[in-house]
């Protein structure tokens, strides 16, 4: 196995890091937790740019369409090392067909990283599907830099990562549950606790997000490809009905592996009796011949990794150490 | 305008009418609304048959998969009016592919009318694209006919209706702020308060199983329709969400009139900062060049009416009247 960098081994470039702050999705209403995001991302050594309607509000969006898709469009075109987004929430599914796709894949050539989670998944897809650039699920400003207590050390160490250009991969140890999993699964498909799945593009993110785009021209098709989900506030049921739409979509039969992040934020209740979020997982795990992994640390939590959404990537398990590698870039 | 029998001027039939009850869904919790729905329906004259695992229990569901699958079937093969369901919940997506649809439409050709709502949705949604068969938006038997107090005279009369062969159509006054919106579209379409849509296919039902069936086998391709809709405990942004799915999907494009139902149970919240229903109602009309209304009675409410899913109907619109207009069989 390589070294894996999300450890926190970057050493600083000399020349300064520059990152873009925008708002695409919902409104920031957390200015203390913006503001401490951005001072967080100066004192770690980066130059801080932050757009000029980052803190535009309208209705329950951080501005108009025409306000975000601008924002973006200025992301796109500000040179940063990485455009970091200042919140998920909702508002990037309404103005997708109005982005310039050519315009955000071109500035992601020249070397801008676009970094978001959750509702960001919607843009993730939309340029995955539109370009076949690859962005990165990782954290947002306010939740994760600009935390009141100190931010999470793993999730900076790989930010740190990606931006220093060191990042080779990333791991974690897979819960006990899963490993049954696969070696339930593992009797039809191979040896169980030991596997690599090479050259797979690695694609997902919000499940919610990603079942909103089922059927129409932002979510990508990908082949033989490592699927990740995470999601917040989610009862299982409903995660099980947005799992069974990708899978009577036909999205999930493609796969090689479904690897669940974290998925936070419900609440159980009495009317489940004994219908549980690893329920859904073994039956998903019954629907498909892909293997399914669990415990992946992503999501709305706060020790997160960055993922390289449409990057090809190796996944490899060896007993309860599962890694995605995806090398130098 | 024909005269429309939501009223309840039924008069039984000397033979009575059969209903079967049965559960594709989620298990019942509720044993007294239960009961009191099987009395309720006996008291008004039908014979009432109860499933043999009405109130099976697996998990959330009203038995597993293999069980509330016989249950359809066997209400299919039951020869009754009316199969009607225990409850809404969850539990249909999941086995859509089990299902029988030749042998649901041939009971459907013979005369058995399905009848339910909610989770009930992606039944007739997949009724309608594997065999173009009509099947019924209304009521269910516990929270409709269940309920502690008297169940709702319209409700009833249009159940009546049904079940006598008796219901042409039905009506409902269209709230101010709906005319405001044909007037809006009306530049582009015609004279404002006044039109026909002839010939056109209803459709529609629960908003969220709608679009969890967008991009699979099971939701029908309806050019032409007019589509209704409803939703209990969707936020307007998760509702916009849902809708934008139908929109990038091209479903909305198709439609010569979208209807929206009864959305209840949702909490609006200080970040909305007048982001409303009515905003999203607004935001469809301004994306789309079918008609909008709103007020159908039909939902996660008392005052429900019945509606013929996968029947051409004619929509009139005469000021704050609108109809909905099917005939007789």
């Amino acid at each position: 196995m390589p070294d894996l960098r999300c450890a926190g081994n970057g050493i600083l470039d000399p020349v300064k890091k520059h990152i873009y702050i925008y708002s695409p999705s919902s409104a920031v209403r957390d200015k203390a937790s913006f503001k401490r995001g951005v001072k967080r991302l100066q004192t770690l050594g980066y130059e801080v740019e932050v757009d000029a309607d980052a803190l535009a509000s309208h209705q329950r969006f951080a501005g108009d369409d025409a306000t975000r898709l601008a924002a973006i469009h200025r992301a796109a075109a500000s040179g940063a090392d990485v455009a970091l987004v200042s919140r998920g929430g909702y508002g990037l599914s309404r103005i997708l067909p109005g982005i310039n796709y050519k315009a955000v894949a071109k500035s992601i050539g020249k070397g801008t990283h676009f970094v978001g989670l959750s509702d960001f998944t919607a843009f993730q897809m939309a340029v995955l599907a539109k370009t076949g650039a690859v962005t990165w699920a990782g954290p947002a400003l306010g939740c994760d830099f600009g935390t009141a207590a100190a931010p999470d050390d793993i999730m900076e160490a790989c930010f740190d990562d990606l931006i220093t250009g060191q990042g080779e991969g990333t791991g974690w140890k897979l819960p006990k549950h899963a490993i049954t999993l696969i070696a339930d699964g593992a009797s039809a498909t191979g040896a169980a606790g030991q596997f690599n799945i090479k050259n797979a593009v690695l694609w997902g993110g919000n499940l919610a997000m990603l079942s909103s785009l089922v059927g129409t021209p932002y979510l990508p098709v990908v082949p033989g490809g490592i699927l990740f989900l995470e999601d917040i506030g989610e009862h299982p049921y409903r995660v099980e009905r947005m799992l069974t739409q990708l899978l009577h979509a036909g999205v999930l039969a493609q796969q090689k592996a479904v690897i669940f992040g974290q998925f936070t934020g419900f609440k159980a209740v009495p009317h489940d009796k004994g219908f549980k979020l690893p329920t859904v997982v073994a039956w998903l795990q019954s629907q498909i011949k892909a293997r399914v992994l669990t415990g992946l640390p992503f999501g709305h939590v706060a020790t997160k990794v960055l993922l390289p959404v449409g990057r090809q990537i190796t996944l490899a398990v060896e007993g309860r150490d599962a890694f995605l590698l995806w090398g130098h870039p």
